[in-house]
């Protein structure tokens, strides 16, 4: 009988934003105290969780003095000092992800010559390190530019479609990676425990905002063949196996019209494209999280009900505090699960919040989600 | 389209229990600021709401003061001071359940007296004052003797079943109930709004602990004819109307040998019998309570799939610093939802979480249900 006693284990979370939020309403049910480090003194875990110490998660001391009162200790965004984060796993504090994973992932560069090395399957790529390099690439195009760090929701990304285009890259170290005409984006989370205990969650599809290169819709299940749902999963997990990394790792996957499966980027935490497990899994991917850095047992991933996501974005035009319209609709609705972040005030595209929508009719998942996407706007009180 | 700004309104919760608890893991998802009063320093509520007030529930002042601060107060608990509710009341706030109804509830004669001038069916009673009262009802036996005010959980419930019982009867204001020889224990939530909306969760089945007199397993659906299901409900639907009762009312329900449905008790507020809703229904009793009582529209109550609910109480024997026997198995199991109360300390039949279990196979409930109360037990560090 195992008696490992959790509740005695503090969390420690990197990130006090909406991921960190999910986190800890899951980590109430099972006693597990959290404390957050966020540079936001609004940040929306601050007034649920058991410590909020405000600081920089890029300041070495800031991080480690943060870490030495946790017991186990993770992530919520990437960009943080993983050099505080290896010298608290050297005293023999539980850091996870591991902390050599996350620098890793914190460099596009890095991750994507991982792959190449592994065999994971990519597009093809070039490093760069001036926007003079990019253009004597320029037989590359179409492309897309990315920088090697601090890319984040869109930001330090350009796609170059042609010679017209090439001033937009980046005067930095980046890499150029073909454009790929694919058919479908796929996100797959894998999470992995210290017991080395491995589960994939059924691949969701991801539509893109246009403009803000934002996930906008998500649907799960992802319309898909078997052979594609199986050959995603098993690149997910190859990644997660490759990396040796104990947390969940979010895969984003392009397929191509040969029905090839590409690694497009990969988060080391809860991510958008798995909001929706909250309500539609057997266990939430914020959950899951929990129980993989905490060395728990991992629960199960597979789909209760099918289910469409929705991004509540801050809408153009509108700042300052918020007012979310057609909430009294949206909560009337069978199937219908609002999520605001707890964010004070909104700025256009900020994401504020999510919607999930259960229907076992998976054909009505669209149009719904389209009639959630048109009926709650987050405007602010005061336009 | 409604603009109604819910998350600038503060929610009070008068108890800061496991109840309260839960109530808040769905107020997170609305940006809603939830205050708390409770006596206890360690409440379970404490590092999660967003006010904690320190107090006793009882004391004119300390509610009135603490309701000061709110929009909307509603209670986890009923024995409150309804006078301070109602002053509230009356200078604006909105206090639901109405002081009114908590207070007519609070005493079990008062309640039973409601029933019989409603029409709304309930086991026969007379109301007694003294044991000698009792005793001068001596043909009335078998029969339970429950305490006017201040019973909880089991406390202030006497059966007495033949004359040699008569002893054990109350002396202080109480009712004499006949002991109805039941055929099943149900519930069946009901919640309405200010709005008037209606909705009734589906029946559930309860098994009470043979000696703690606990809930301490709970079935949903319950195996009974869609009659009594329908039954069951408008009884349910009955006492609310005649209530007219905003907020969420457990009403826990006698089926006879005869198809009979009676009244037993009642509770304005979440109660065991809902707890499966979070996992198991589209919308789980806490956040419905919250919705009601707020006046924003009610959630659909409809079950997603079958669920067995298991109290986990204090092991007998066991005093102090919680340790949980058996998480880790149960954890590991598809369909198994384990909640702890942040109760630090344990003691015999303390309230200390509970399990559902969901399946789409009603009938491995039981067994399964079973099973997950062999496995888990709460003990202590040092027994």
């Amino acid at each position: 009988m195992n008696q490992q006693n959790y509740q005695q284990q503090t969390l420690g979370i990197l990130g006090g934003g909406q991921l960190g939020r999910m986190v800890i309403q899951s980590a109430i049910s099972y006693n597990i105290d959290v404390h957050i480090l966020d540079p936001d003194e609004h940040a929306p875990c601050k007034s649920i969780c058991q410590k909020f110490v405000q600081g920089n998660l890029k300041d070495f001391d800031t991080v480690y003095a943060f870490g030495k009162d946790c017991d186990v200790i993770t992530i919520e965004i990437e960009h943080v000092n993983t050099e505080a984060l290896e010298k608290l796993a050297a005293e023999g504090k539980k850091v996870y992800p591991q902390p050599d994973l996350i620098r890793l992932i914190q460099d596009k560069r890095v991750q994507k010559s991982f792959y190449r090395s592994k065999g994971i399957p990519t597009a093809d790529f070039v490093l760069t390190d001036s926007k003079e390099q990019v253009i004597a690439h320029a037989d590359f195009l179409p492309a897309v530019n990315k920088l090697g760090k601090e890319g984040y929701d869109g930001r330090g990304v350009k796609i170059l479609r042609s010679k017209e285009d090439l001033d937009k890259a980046f005067e930095a170290p980046s890499l150029l990676e073909k454009l790929i005409p694919f058919e479908q984006e796929l996100a797959v989370i894998v999470a992995r425990n210290e017991r080395g205990e491995l589960v994939a969650y059924p691949p969701v599809e991801c539509a893109f905002h246009p403009t803000a290169n934002l996930v906008e819709f998500l649907f799960a299940p992802a319309s898909i063949s078997d052979t594609i749902a199986q050959k995603s999963k098993e690149v997910a997990i190859q990644v997660i196996e490759a990396l040796g990394l104990v947390g969940i790792l979010a895969v984003e996957l392009f397929v191509t019209k040969d029905g090839e499966v590409l690694v497009n980027e990969i988060a080391p935490r809860p991510h958008n494209s798995g909001h929706h497990t909250i309500e539609a899994n057997y266990t939430s991917q914020f959950e899951q999280h929990m129980r993989a850095v905490m060395n728990m047992p991992l629960g199960n991933p597979e789909l209760r009900t099918p289910a469409a996501m929705v991004n509540l974005l801050g809408e153009e035009g509108y700042f300052g505090e918020v007012l979310v319209e057609g909430l009294d609709e949206a909560m009337a609705e069978k199937g219908v699960y609002v999520h605001l972040y707890g964010k004070k005030t909104t700025k256009p595209f900020r994401k504020m919040g999510h919607v999930t929508i259960l229907d076992e009719e998976v054909n009505l998942l669209k149009s719904r989600a389209l009639a959630i996407k048109n009926l709650i706007k987050i405007k602010s009180i005061e336009a």
